[in-house]
């Protein structure tokens, strides 16, 4: 990669775990530390990239192959991360980013079944050896993170499917997140939310002073 | 495959060859010769891989990665195979398709310089053995199809580009043809367009007869 270039954290867990407000507790923190920053999702964070997400979570009668929903997600990727993310890296930002590929790892992977190898191949044809440096994972209870999202309104197509479903992305997350331990950070998101937001804020500013690895 | 299924009939060509008119033509063949069949085609055929094919056509100010346009299109086709031209060759029927994964190397390999490797990897992933049974190529020069082109109306993004970018998918086209001259059939569509439907007649007439090979 391109030197003093900036982070590429993205933020990770089920449903309901509290990832938007730890961007938003994110973003303030990295603005009190004076590092300029940007803040998108996935899949989204450019025009187009946002046009192949509501392809993606809209209800339709039509059932949606499996390959039809892990090509989208990565021609979104592809989208999001030569128009949006790889420029703000090149000009020293850090992308705080709601998701990526640890993400289809755990929904199409961990909670559909589509094999590892397949995801593996997509992430090596569209990122080549780009990854995330820092994966934050926001890990609660399943239970938990299902209530706080029915709260929010109606439940989209992903957030309708079963809680065992949301079990296995679950548990994909933190197998990978014991894989990759010098990448992963998982969080306990189930304690009170000032508890979460200090983690995250003192995470990202330990994450500050270490020396750009690559 | 299963047995008794209907045959896969692909239509390839560059800009203003005829492929509307003979897929119709086709059509009629096979009314003739008393074979059940459905038109479809490519990027599309279905309503989610019509919303795909939306987005890929639609002129943008965002530049379109070219691993975003490959992926969208894979999408689209994912979409396309399982839930109509599997279904429709499984019921016994035959599939006339304008377009299919031939294009995708003439346009996207030979005209916009995508490695074949990676085309060839996506095609896999997706189709895994699963070829068309026949490919009708119309052939004619680039100047021929681009004049009759503009004749239609406004140009679409892809109909925008140079001619050059013709010249090298018309030579993807006669490439592959001269590499599986068991599955391509190459029609001059330069001809009177009486000659040219009567070419693709008297083809579809001979691959009925033919004994399904898998």
């Amino acid at each position: 990669m391109i030197l003093a270039r900036g982070r590429f954290i993205t933020f990770e867990g089920t449903e309901g775990v509290g990832k938007s407000t730890q961007l938003d507790n994110a973003a303030k923190t990295l603005e009190r530390l004076g590092i300029d920053y940007i803040v998108t999702r996935e899949p989204g964070g450019t025009p187009m990239a946002e046009s192949i997400r509501e392809l993606l979570l809209a209800p339709r009668e039509e059932s949606v192959h499996e390959t039809t929903e892990l090509l989208l997600m990565f021609a979104a990727r592809a989208q999001h991360l030569h128009n949006r993310i790889l420029p703000a890296l090149s000009a020293g930002k850090w992308v705080l980013c709601d998701r990526f590929t640890d993400a289809t790892f755990a929904y199409q992977g961990g909670g559909r079944g589509v094999s590892r190898e397949r995801i593996a191949l997509l992430e090596a044809l569209v990122q080549g050896e780009m990854r995330p440096d820092h994966v934050i994972l926001l890990d609660a209870p399943v239970e938990t993170g299902m209530a706080r999202a029915r709260k929010r309104g109606e439940l989209d197509r992903f957030e309708r499917e079963a809680q065992a479903f949301f079990q296995r992305i679950r548990e994909t997350y933190l197998e990978r997140a014991t894989e990759m331990p010098g990448r992963y950070h998982v969080v306990n998101a189930a304690l009170p939310l000032e508890q979460v937001s200090e983690s995250v804020s003192a995470l990202l500013t330990a994450l500050a002073k270490l020396p750009v690895s690559d």
